[in-house]
């Protein structure tokens, strides 16, 4: 890609590269402080390894393209650093939602607790001190990305109104997690729900947020905000959709994750709403008995996705989705964004909805 | 008390009241934004009933006071908010230990989790989902703690060196809680390593980190930490060791924790540590058979209580607590600190190293 003044490179890749370096470097400086104080090395080398065992660092690049989209100016070093700390943000969230989902495999690896667990094999209550310490990791990672995010922002001048995004930010996930949760027991085909709490576990937290974020960085008004939420929401959801349906669909040997764990754990999808919506008796019976079952099996997991197909509620996502990307991309080419910021957006778009893992 | 030049007013009861009054209205404020966006209040109830079931500020004062000690100058108003914050903080860590350590009871009320899943008490999984949502809850108060605070500083022009204070109060007490529970089931008379663990998890986050963000926040330089460093550690060493003694010798009724929930963990505390380190091999064999089953009754605790006696552990921890109150009370007569606030820092010392709740 070549530097023009109508369009200067963003390249995501190399952006991502940035990102990676940053969280390299003060995980480094991290374990350094750690070993002075001779304090375990343990925490930070199991989150070391989470973090780098893939992810694809969406919330990060995201915040840098709503910095660009916003006309931002001047060094992009704290700029990345700040975003490389929402990267910090989604692992502590991840942690905790693996915990809480007792899910074994993440990013095709044990989880966190898992992973602890099993470096404590000889003791009796070796799942137990797994759990716990997982707990305790994912808190030092949200502090760390605080830490991070503050250190970051302190040089770029406009710390009230990031801190102002981070905290909706906190406040959406960790709110649209309780709600998942609080539905979970609960089958019903209220599509309107299940899209509530995708809005704020995902939409606002994974696109909207991490837009206003780099937005603020570069000091822009109320203007260019509302013009990213017209592409952040709807492309949120689209791309929480996509999750759901890999979830279940999904090539595990592609995604890293088991196509049974969501199932199990009666995850309240727009997929699942849709289905029970649609079913006849004999199908709406068998979701209700199998959805949720922490037994459950491949057997019953296909017998599900027979009815999710079969009610139409596997297309009638595809569509929701198709629709979502239409109104983000419509929503990039009425903005007021520079052409290579709305360039690189366009192909976010892209890879969060039509992705495969 | 009268105000006068050389002895302003310290009223530590006011103080407190003053605490609460933040608490009770930053809360207040978040309930009503959660009701604006249609958002789940159960949160936020929960949160509000463990916050003001009891507690003792113990943190946000000693802030306070540390921005007394440093001749802090101004409004207090800010300085009040920031150290109020510490409270919230708190509350996160208590949520996450009580689930870590499966507590039932604290301030004489079910645990967080317990609360949780009893209002959710006609699922067939409400245990799970009571664990579940208190690491929300938990994690809930962490991020209101750090944006009260971050809120309060805003208005003092201290945020850089406030901040560091803050960071490295979360890495203590998260290491310290880690260093806790990867102890917990090796027993072993080694009271120096039980003494490296309460000093991160109790006298560093509860005594030195707090005073250290209000002298910070008064713009205080490296010798005033110092003396207050003097101060603090040896205080809040004895505050944990107090606590332990608490913990198994304390009054159900009055410290509103059972008295069991220590050693059925088998917590390594430095009375543990002392009683093995002194036991013949009958009692050492107890000690070692009973701590730590989590199945463990009152008849044991009563037989493991004998034994902290007999060894002379007990004594040994009252003559290490009295020790460090000492050389704290001694800090403060050779402090840079005004007479007012030395005068009501030697009230904390007295009141954490002789309550009995």
């Amino acid at each position: 890609m070549t530097a023009t003044a109508s369009l200067p490179p963003l390249d995501l890749v190399d952006l991502r590269k940035k990102v990676d370096g940053c969280l390299e470097e003060y995980l480094a400086l991290k374990a350094a402080a750690m070993r002075r104080e001779n304090l375990p090395p343990l925490p930070l080398q199991v989150l070391h390894d989470f973090v780098f065992a893939g992810g694809k660092r969406i919330r990060p690049l995201v915040c840098i393209l709503g910095w660009y989209a916003a006309r931002g100016q001047g060094e992009t070093g704290p700029v990345i650093r700040a975003a490389a700390s929402l990267e910090l943000f989604h692992t502590f969230a991840l942690i905790h939602d693996d915990i809480m989902d007792r899910s074994d495999t993440r990013r095709g690896r044990p989880t966190v607790h898992r992973a602890l667990a099993a470096r404590r094999q000889h003791r009796a209550q070796h799942h137990k001190f797994g759990e716990s310490a997982a707990i305790l990791v994912g808190d030092m990672a949200f502090a760390w990305s605080q830490a991070m995010l503050c250190d970051a922002i302190s040089e770029l001048g406009q710390q009230a109104s990031a801190l102002r995004v981070i905290h909706a930010m906190h406040c959406a996930v960790l709110y649209g997690q309780y709600m998942d949760l609080d539905t979970a027991e609960h089958l019903t085909g209220d599509i309107q729900r299940a899209l509530t709490v995708l809005r704020y576990k995902t939409a606002k937290y994974t696109v909207e947020h991490p837009l206003h974020l780099g937005a603020a960085l570069a000091g822009s008004g109320p203007e260019v905000r509302a013009a990213l939420s017209a592409y952040a929401l709807p492309l949120g959801e689209a791309f929480q959709m996509r999750d759901d349906l890999l979830g279940i669909f999904g090539d595990t040997a592609v995604t890293g994750k088991s196509t049974l764990d969501d199932l199990r754990e009666g995850k309240q999808t727009v997929l699942l709403a849709s289905a029970l919506h649609r079913a006849d008796a004999a199908q709406g019976k068998l979701l209700r008995r199998l959805v949720g079952d922490p037994a459950l099996g491949e057997e019953e997991a296909a017998a599900i996705r027979t009815v999710l197909t079969e009610t139409g509620a596997r297309a009638h996502v595809e569509a929701l989705i198709d629709i979502r990307r239409r109104a983000a991309l419509h929503a990039l080419d009425n903005g007021p964004f520079p052409a290579a910021a709305a360039h690189a957006l366009r192909e976010v778009a892209h890879t969060l909805t039509e992705r495969t893992r």
